[in-house]
């Protein structure tokens, strides 16, 4: 649990303290539905955003801050992250989430809905309680609307094949890094940071969400093409163009677009072929290029802030974050 | 449109207002989905929850009240009912809503999961810009986790022969009479009026919630059984076992409980059959005899308000609102 942190014992202490708290809030009339969600915030992943925003507010040197507010308020990112994968689960259909099965797949599309509304009650009971009368609460208003239109406009594109990198851009800063930028921000804000960091921070949050997806989106064109038993390309299969197969497009279109037209029926072989040729049309090296540029802009703008030893916390945290293996 | 309301058009002038405010505020970056959530509130059947926000802030003689805020707050209840019928639709797969095809029928589940999710934005922008820093974020918060946990226990009690009277009148508080009573509660307050009058709001929203239910419920084993081309018995061919069958029940275990095997499976001869026998073993006079029991709680509760204009039009209201033809 939670050893993607376990180098940094400040910040998995702080995680492990949201975890608790979300797990306490995740009371629901229905012991198996509360159980799964128990199951399912506790794996937790690398918890980025949570991880984020407390990066965020360790670079404010600052001792009144209200540990418990912060604590609250970490969960409440991680809140609504999990309602958005629980929604979005029911429309991918995924068997699996993090490892284990999906709200979806165990009680069906009915319970996932009213689960999935439920986490978000719990995600604006934890603004509320944290955030009363601040201009918090619309920004995060205003950032779920935007996650909300980012799902809307990847689903609208969904086996579209007049799609663009600049659409997918535009699909991956709601989806994605609307969400991170929000994380970082309210880090700095709420530990007491000024105008500038949080400038700073919401620009960062924003380079790092777009390098953590087009990463991910180049991970599901790279991994587990040589393991015969596990589906392979899922997010094109179900119609999701990225930013690999787009640039490929670009390079050829006539050499891709055939495989566009009707990715859900390739054979596995024929899927194996499509990914050879976006790597050899560049579209992987394209995408790499992309995301370590994106990284780059982050860093860069990390190294501006003041020095300080959670200055290099962030800086690493960050690279580490953002370094996969292809 | 509206024409409910059209013997009070002071009434039916603010919902307007509140129509057109939901209009203006269901913006989203897809025209399909766009338009067909304006027609869906435009439709807006009798807006009740506006309608009894209106009626109670009407109670309160106070000339600073801001109207433009009392006509968001009104917009943000039937926001919540609208996002909370949208997703209903997924688990119903129900074709119709409002007499127009539902968003999941017309768009397919997966929109309607987002499409859902984004009324509840607009719904939380409403509170945010009207509520921010004061306790009714926190009440509406509860509110939503009372109706999501309604529905749940609904869901869950679906197909179950077990489910009694009482289990229904807890279902139903949570799914109807909480957001009437908030709706009731919220004009109180918003137009300025006492403790005392938040109280008997509350109360008589309650009231006229459960009666609203029951009376609906009961609509389900009576309207429309001699129509042959419309589906009859919905509600109970899903496994919602409503007041009148559990009641009948009560009555006579041994009668109704074969019917309760498989309700789906069910011809419409048999389901004819059953409404006979529900309304023999006297489910329908038993649940009418409820209903009217809780009309007369609201009315009595209303009666003891003080006597104006707006009194005797919100007693006549309450009585239109919860008379219907049997």
């Amino acid at each position: 649990m939670l050893t993607f942190w376990q180098d940094y014992p400040e910040i998995q202490e702080k995680l492990e303290k949201v975890q608790a708290l979300m797990a306490a809030r995740l009371k629901i009339n229905n012991e198996d539905i509360q159980n799964a969600l128990q199951r399912f915030t506790s794996r937790g992943g690398k918890m980025v955003r949570p991880a984020l925003f407390f990066l965020f507010a360790g670079l404010v040197e600052n001792e009144k801050v209200d540990e418990k507010k912060l604590t609250k308020i970490a969960a409440s990112l991680e809140m609504l992250h999990s309602a958005t994968l629980i929604h979005d689960d029911i429309i991918d259909d995924s068997p699996l989430r993090r490892g284990l099965p999906s709200i979806e797949s165990q009680f069906g599309k009915d319970v996932a809905v009213y689960t999935g509304d439920f986490v978000y009650t719990i995600y604006f009971e934890l603004l509320i309680e944290t955030m009363n009368g601040t201009e918090f609460l619309s920004r995060n208003a205003k950032s779920m609307k935007k996650i909300l239109q980012g799902e809307l406009t990847q689903m609208q594109s969904a086996f579209n094949k007049e799609n663009t990198a600049r659409r997918y851009m535009k699909a991956i800063s709601g989806k994605t890094a609307e969400l991170l930028s929000l994380s970082c921000l309210e880090g700095a804000y709420f530990a007491g940071g000024d105008r500038q960091l949080q400038r700073s921070a919401r620009k960062i949050g924003r380079s790092i969400g777009l390098a953590f997806q087009v990463y991910d989106d180049i991970l599901n064109f790279t991994v587990g093409l040589d393991e015969a038993d596990k589906p392979i390309l899922t997010d094109f299969r179900q119609g999701i163009y990225t930013l690999p197969l787009l640039l490929a497009k670009e390079a050829d279109e006539a050499a891709i677009m055939p495989y566009l037209e009707a990715p859900e029926q390739l054979s596995r072989d024929e899927c194996l072929q499509f990914a050879a040729l976006v790597t050899d049309l560049g579209g992987i090296t394209g995408s790499l290029m992309i995301a370590a540029t994106l990284t780059e802009l982050a860093l860069a703008e990390i190294r501006k802030l003041p020095q300080s030893r959670n200055r290099e916390i962030l800086e690493e945290a960050t690279q580490i974050l953002l370094q996969r293996n292809y």
